[in-house]
C-alpha cells in the first residue's frame, strides 16, 4: 500500500512536477542578484527576491539598510505562529532599548511614503490566475509575484501570501522606516494594499518556521527575553558578494507555457487519487511558482 | 513610533482580543479529554482535538492505535514545508523497513472505509461564516471545527486548514489505516472531502513548524536519513492520564455571541490602522477560534 501517495500526489500538484516534463531553459528567469536578499538565520539562509518596481523607495531603503549593516545582529523579536516573523529594532516597543546604538541611528531612516500599490506596468507581464478571487477584482502573477489588480483604477499590488516580504508601519500610512515582516502563515489578505509588500521568499521558509515564537497574548507577540529571540545573523544583497560566492536562483517564468501547464494540471488533476474532483478554483496563494537554486555556496 | 502596531492590530483581529471584553464563562466549551490527543515532539507537546462525529471509525482507530502505543517512537518521516507533516510507519515507502517490528503489526489495522463526509447532524450546531467560499456551497463552524456543506446532498465535512488532522491513504478511497498528517501550510482545500479529516490542532503548531523537513523533490519529501527524522516521542489520549496530569483546554463556542462578535470585528475592522478597509470577506481558514489552556502540567 502506498499511503504516502497522498503526498506524492499532492506534490505532483504542488511543487514542480505538475508540468509535463521539465520546463525548457527559456521558461526560467534568472533572479537579478541586485534584487536577491539573503537573510542568515541560525537555522539556515533565507533567500528573498524583492520587486523594486512595486515599491522603488522601500526597495532602495532596504538595500541601504542592508549595506549599512543595520540589521546584522538585530533579531526576529516578534514572531507569531501562523502570521508573521517581524525583524528589526522594535521601534515603539521596549525592544528598542535593547539596541541603544542602533536606536541612535534611527533618525537616518526617516519614514517613507507608502507604496501600497502602483499604476499598471506599461508593458504588463500580468498572467491572470484564471478564476475569481475573494479579495480583488483580478489576481495573477508578474515575474513570479502574486499580484492583485483594480482594473478600474488601473492599480496593482503584491498579495500577502506565505513568504511575502513587506515593511511594517505605524497607524499612519507613511510611517514605515526600517522594520520588515515575512508572512509565515495562512495568507493574511486583509493586509493587501494596506502595507507596502515588495518581495517573496524563494527558499528557506523552513528556517523562518523554526524561529522562536512570541506569545500573541503577551505584548502582541514581542519576545521579552532577549536571550530567547533568534538573531538576524546577517543580511546581504547577493550583488554585493563576489560572483563566485553568490547563490543563483532561477524562477519559472509565470508568463511561460510551462507555468500555464502547471496551473492547468493543478486546476484539473487527473490522478486517480482524486476520488472526487476538486472545484476547478485555485487560491492565488496556493499556486507555487517553481524556484531552483542553480549555483552558489 | 509604533511600527509594531501592525502586529498589535492584526493580533487584535486574529487571536482573541477582537471580542469586546473577555468572553463570559458560558461562551467557552471544555474539550472532552476523550477527544484530546497529545502528541509529544522533541520541541514540545501538540494538542489535537478530534471530532469522532465526523469520522467515528477513524477516531476509534486512532484511539486504538494510541492505546497500543503504535506511534510511540515512530517519526514524522515526511514533512513538506508549507503543506503537511506526516507521521507513522511509512507504509509503502522505504521507511517501512526501518521499523520491522511495527511493520509486522500492520495486519492488525486493516484499511478503513472512507469517512470523507457525513450527513448533516440532526441538531446542527452549524454557524455560517457569513460569506461565500470559493470551494464549497456553505462554510461555517461546528464546535470550533471549520466545516463545509453541500446543502443539496445534506452532507458536511471538515475543511483542510492549517492545523487540520487527517488520515493519509492510498489511491483507493477506502485505504487509510494508520498514518496521519497535519496541515502546516496554506490551506490545501483541494483535499477537502477527498480524505478523512477529523481533528484540529488546539495548541503547539509552532512545534510542528520546527520539524525537520524533507526535500519535496526527492522521494516526495520522505526524509531518507532516519537520524534526521524527528520522532513522535509519544502519543496519548488525555482521558488515559490521571485527571491531575491532564492538560485541560477550553475553546470558544462558535455558536456563542462572543464568537459572532469576533467574526464581525474581523470582517469590519475599525482600527485606524486600516487605511483602506479590506473587503468584508473572510477566509474560513483565516478565522481563528480562540483556545485557552486552563490547567494541566
Amino acid at each position: 500500500m502506498n499511503l504516502h501517495r497522498i503526498l506524492i500526489l499532492s506534490l505532483l500538484l504542488s511543487v514542480t512536477a505538475a508540468m509535463a516534463g521539465d520546463p525548457p531553459p527559456e521558461a526560467w528567469r534568472t533572479v537579478d542578484p541586485d534584487n536577491l536578499v539573503l537573510i542568515d538565520t541560525k537555522y539556515g539562509q533565507v533567500a528573498v527576491e524583492i520587486a523594486p518596481e512595486f515599491a522603488p523607495n522601500h526597495a532602495a531603503r532596504l538595500k541601504a539598510l542592508i549595506r549599512a549593516h543595520f540589521y546584522d545582529g538585530l533579531s526576529f523579536y516578534r514572531v507569531i505562529d501562523g502570521f508573521v516573523a517581524q525583524g528589526g529594532i522594535g521601534e515603539g516597543t521596549a525592544s528598542t532599548k535593547d539596541h541603544p546604538e542602533e536606536a541612535k541611528t534611527l533618525d537616518q531612516w526617516p519614514p517613507l511614503k507608502a507604496e501600497f500599490d502602483r499604476a499598471f506596468a506599461p508593458q504588463p507581464k500580468f498572467t491572470p490566475l484564471g478564476n475569481a478571487d475573494p479579495m480583488a477584482a483580478q489576481v495573477g502573477f508578474e515575474d513570479g509575484f502574486p499580484v492583485a489588480r483594480d482594473p478600474k483604477a488601473k492599480r496593482e499590488w503584491l498579495i500577502h501570501c506565505p513568504g511575502t516580504f513587506a515593511f511594517a508601519r505605524d497607524n499612519g500610512p507613511d510611517t514605515a522606516s526600517t522594520e520588515f515582516y515575512i508572512v509565515i502563515g495562512q495568507s493574511p489578505r486583509r493586509l493587501d494594499r494596506d502595507l507596502t509588500a515588495f518581495g517573496r521568499v524563494l527558499s528557506g521558509m523552513q528556517y523562518l518556521q523554526k524561529l522562536e515564537r512570541g506569545d500573541p497574548d503577551i505584548d502582541s507577540g514581542v519576545i521579552a527575553d532577549i536571550a530567547r529571540r533568534d538573531p538576524i545573523v546577517r543580511m546581504q544583497l547577493a550583488s554585493d558578494l563576489p560572483p563566485d560566492q553568490r547563490p543563483e536562483f532561477q524562477a519559472l517564468r509565470t508568463d511561460s507555457k510551462s507555468f500555464a501547464d502547471a496551473v492547468a494540471s493543478r486546476r484539473h488533476p487527473t490522478s486517480p487519487f482524486y476520488f472526487r474532483k476538486p472545484r476547478p478554483v485555485l487560491d492565488i496563494c496556493g499556486v507555487p511558482v517553481a524556484v531552483k537554486r542553480v549555483s552558489g555556496p
